[in-house]
């Protein structure tokens, strides 16, 4: 068996390999792992989502009772979910056409564009509740956040349906903000306090065309941080006091400095994914590669000092971000479910610029964890918040007074897609992730139809077919997942070694009609120990197996689980349970844990217990809080 | 060398040595250990509390600006921090004239005595600011609790001054309780939501000979937790709900069930301490062994199952108490102040009533840990909450709303002689504690002063000489801690080898003037282990010496203490430094830490880090938050 050994990654940003996706229309996901979620989510999530929005009030002012001025209820950002359920839906949409979901979507569009004002302003908090304060706390009230969900929205709409009626209002509400916003004599020069319609800007710009919406969104990249500080005047203008700004630096939305000399992902979390998202955008649109270095430089930061082992990221409740270097609290990690999906959509961007391998893997890590772990099996209850411990007491719910992450989640799941699949520009083919189902990719004018088989994350045998009308030369590019210590390769049966480029195993050949490529990931459960600095897990080791984090919960496990304490070998079995979870692979081992058969009463004495063998199990991490509830430990105890 | 071996505890109340406490003003402590801190409370915090009372507006009804129902503020039990400061006061007096300290006293009595009503009743509460809320809700609102403290105070200043000018007056409102509560017809059949007038009514007996306060102490113990349950009956009686009571349940205030039958320490712990004193007094008084048996089962549930490292008790700051046993979380210990102060109380009175050195022990143990770390070495900041690790946010304040613990330390250091000897029943002599001073003792007529010399608890060897006026024969009983491995005996330097009863070593002889009594007691620093159903412990061990409880803290150990790991045997050397916290003995050794030095960027990885040793200090429990804030953390990481 040959180990396909990765070369180092390059350092020239011009020798890049470069892609865009192959989009989600043209991909089935036909496997089991993921199809079950993205019918629950088409068939369960989205119509709940319209309900509880709803019974909110989302849609009938009288009914939300609102005060003027009683914020934060009901929130300026309410209408984001809007959008992005709009925007889930119209995904949704693009593949499986739904009457009674697009009266839904058509219901709530007319809703939406019933409130655009003759100018072009288009905000539902700004027209309904205070019409007086247009743009009058870029800092805090998601006004230009609102804008850029119901910009990805309608770009969703536009290309699912072809149809209009939301895109050209709301282009009409881009052009009015172009005019606000801006370098020009009378504009303003401000940007939002939370990123957004920056990424959704080049969205727009890639579907219309049309460059100003290109250069809107540079604009506010490149005005972020400048000084004199916006906010500084934004907040004075208003009569307050900057000093008094409740987050107290503008590190918190990452306007603490112009974005290219930003060295550290600092913040609100999700704020400082949206707005990395947008720098590799512009860094793609612009080929301005000081961006993407400023954006590698942040990506090496979180990775090696500030994210959780499931790809969850920032750690605190306070600022719901960023704290300190290996500051990783497991009880109380924030890690909200937005802010890995904002990872996903990350590293999703920088897979386009840069086939590098690390960024798949954390793409596919954050979805197999932390991102999954957002949603209940039945699609119908959800995790704000991510803790990789709990004493029994967290649990999904079934919304949220800011309820950004149920809709936030479908959309990533009705567009998965979209991530499975690159195409160079030199027309290879990229495979980023496992997932079965089949591919529709024009490479090069070529037609082809890859066919992936596959039990994924469970099984490290994939196969992949490769159908052309006519033989066809381009490269197939797969990624050789950074934890799989043994992979082989091996073509219609044939063993080869193919040079592996940053992670991905290229195989150039002539391909024939049915060609088979088969890879075989070794997939074995193992300790995953954590930086000596991250003191939270001294002491403690996680369990991964492939791309799944695994933990132990009390349902499985019949003793407070910190008395657990895991040897360096705990003889680790993998077992297939199809009844438990949805189906999942449970771990079983043995630990140790302290015996209390040889204490008297004394509650306290000199000499510790002695040790007994103890089994246990753990289950996938994003599975967790499904059964009774009880104690969860991501880390566990260990002798080392 | 002879190791003194105490026999088994014996299991007869009947065969019970009894005794009574040496007062203290016939005692005399001149230590480098405790006498500062005596002198510190007389000369430091006497002065600063009355001050801080009357800047709070305790004297001056206009300047506490209350408004009517304003509960909890000003709290109902202020005027109880008024009676413990009079009673400290008082027991500084009895020992130390001191004019401006008695003017003091006698303004804070003039106040209290002027709120008295013609029918003898007396609470600054429920006369200033809702008078028609007299007796209304017991369960709530503390007023006999107050009338308790009063009571102590009055029987504390008659004691010390002889002047009658508050304990009349007290009398005068205990009589008027006596016609108020009671089984007659026509009497209220209530008890207070927190116990303390009990314990205050026995003293009150003690002193005035008056069996009518015995037998009301005697009737608010018996009735409590008898059904109907007058708190049932006193809540529909205001309106109120008793299912939604906010604690849940009687067990808050240990009326669930009679006093008998309660078997486990439950509810707010400085309730259940002064509960279970009463108790132990009214089985002295009434010769009632139940309420003895009671008591010792409510002990050994507790100290088996409920009680912290420290002798801190009552883990939850919900409840202000108990929670389930084994649970002792650490970082958020509430270990109230005044519960240790209550468990010292209350093994005081076991003691008086079986002279079981296990009492001593823990009387010893919370003394040195629990209740000394309630104070700053300049006697002017408290805890009232007492954790046993800390992330360096939790620190000692001047003042408090709920101000208990201040004045409760007070009252306990002002009269700490008390706590030493006792006289038995049979005129032998008990040495319980080790503190250097002296005492005049009537043993059977005989006087005899004992003088101890001492460098306690930093050194094992201690001095006593036997003064008599011509020899006399009584047994002088020295209590061998528990926590001492080895102990010898010498009369004029002769070893010895007496029987040790109850873990008393009891040296019968006919004295000589002069005789000297060595004790040799190994003191040496140990690690001490939790019973592993302490899930918080398990892998953690404390360090003690002698009685004293240590701790790490950042200021001696720069790196994260949770990274230090400690081996089965440390090498722990003790080193007496005089300038540190008043003079302490440090406890220095090696610990392991993870060595980050292989480490690369890689934030996790599947081996784990190696580790390096690592010197650690730890100083006594009782001085930390003294230096730079910073972690502290009782229990250390072990490799067991």
């Amino acid at each position: 068996m040959t180990t396909l050994i990765s070369s180092s990654s390059g350092d020239k940003i011009a020798g890049n390999v470069k892609s865009t996706p192959v989009d989600f229309t043209s991909v089935k996901i036909n496997d089991n792992f993921w199809q079950p979620r993205i019918d629950t989510a088409r068939q369960k999530t989205l119509p709940e989502m319209y309900t509880q929005m709803e019974k909110a009030g989302y849609f009938n002012p009288a009914q939300r009772n609102w005060e003027k001025g009683a914020d934060p209820v009901p929130y300026v950002f309410w209408e984001s979910d809007i959008s992005k359920w709009l925007e889930a839906a119209s995904y949704s949409l693009a593949t499986q056409p739904d009457p009674a979901l697009e009266a839904l979507v058509d219901r709530a569009i007319a809703f939406m564009v019933s409130l655009q004002q003759p100018d072009g302003y288009l905000n539902l908090y700004f027209t309904e509740v205070e019409p007086d304060k247009r743009w009058a706390n870029l800092l805090e009230w998601h006004e230009l956040y609102c804008a850029g969900h119901l910009i990805e929205a309608a770009v969703a709409h536009f290309n699912a349906t072809g149809k209009r009626h939301l895109l050209d209002p709301v282009c009409r509400y881009a052009d009015y903000i172009g005019t606000v916003f801006g370098r020009e004599p009378g504009q303003m020069r401000g940007y939002c306090g939370h990123e957004e319609i920056e990424l959704a800007l080049v969205k727009l710009y890639r579907v219309t065309a049309e460059k100003r919406y290109l250069r809107l969104a540079e604009y506010f990249i490149e005005e972020r941080g400048q000084t004199p500080h916006y906010f500084d005047i934004e907040t004075i203008a208003r009569g307050a006091d900057p000093a008094k700004f409740k987050h107290e630096t503008y590190e918190y939305n990452q306007s603490h400095l112009p974005v290219r000399e930003q060295t550290e992902v600092l913040g609100h979390a999700v704020r400082q994914m949206y707005l990395v998202c947008a720098m590799v955008d512009l860094a793609k649109e612009l080929q301005d590669d000081s961006l993407l270095r400023a954006c590698e430089n942040l990506w090496k930061h979180l990775t090696s000092k500030r994210m959780y082992v499931t790809g969850g990221i920032g750690p605190s409740a306070d600022n719901e971000g960023f704290t300190s270097d290996y500051d990783l609290p497991n009880l109380t990690a924030y890690a909200e479910t937005c802010a890995a999906i904002g990872l996903v959509f990350w590293n999703h961007r920088l897979l386009q610029l840069d086939a590098d391998s690390r960024y798949a893997d954390l793409m596919e890590l954050a979805l197999f964890n932390g991102v999954l772990s957002g949603t209940s099996l039945d699609g119908l209850s959800f995790f704000y918040v991510n803790p990789l411990a709990s004493q029994g007491n967290h649990h999904r719910q079934p919304w949220f007074n800011c309820a950004c992450c149920p809709p936030n989640l479908a959309r990533l799941f009705m567009s998965l897609g979209q991530y499975i699949y690159g195409l160079t520009e030199t027309g290879d083919i990229l495979v980023h992730l496992y997932i079965q189902g089949s591919a529709e990719i024009q490479a090069g004018n070529r037609p082809v139809t890859i066919r992936q088989q596959a039990n994924y994350p469970w099984d490290g045998q994939i196969e992949l077919e490769v159908a052309v009308e006519e033989p066809a030369e381009f490269g197939l590019r797969l990624r050789i997942p950074g934890w799989s210590k043994n992979a082989t390769l091996a073509v219609n049966g044939q063993e080869i070694s193919p040079v592996v480029e940053k992670g991905y195993a290229v195989i150039n050949r002539r391909w024939e009609n049915g060609d088979k490529v088969t890879l075989s990931l070794e997939i074995t459960a193992h300790l995953v120990y954590a930086h000596p600095a991250v003191t939270e897990n001294t002491g403690r080791a996680a369990l991964q197996r492939g791309p799944v984090v695994y933990c132990l919960e009390a349902a499985d496990n019949k003793l407070p689980l910190d008395q657990l304490v895991i040897p360096s070998n705990p003889g680790l079995q993998s077992e297939f349970d199809s009844d438990l979870l949805g189906g999942v692979v449970v771990l079983k081992g043995t630990a140790a844990t302290p015996d209390s058969a040889g204490w008297s009463d004394d509650l306290y004495r000199v000499t510790p217990a002695s040790r007994k063998p103890q089994p246990f199990t753990a289950i996938p991490y994003y599975a967790w809080d499904q059964r009774e509830p009880g104690e969860m430990r991501v880390w566990v105890r260990t002798q080392d």
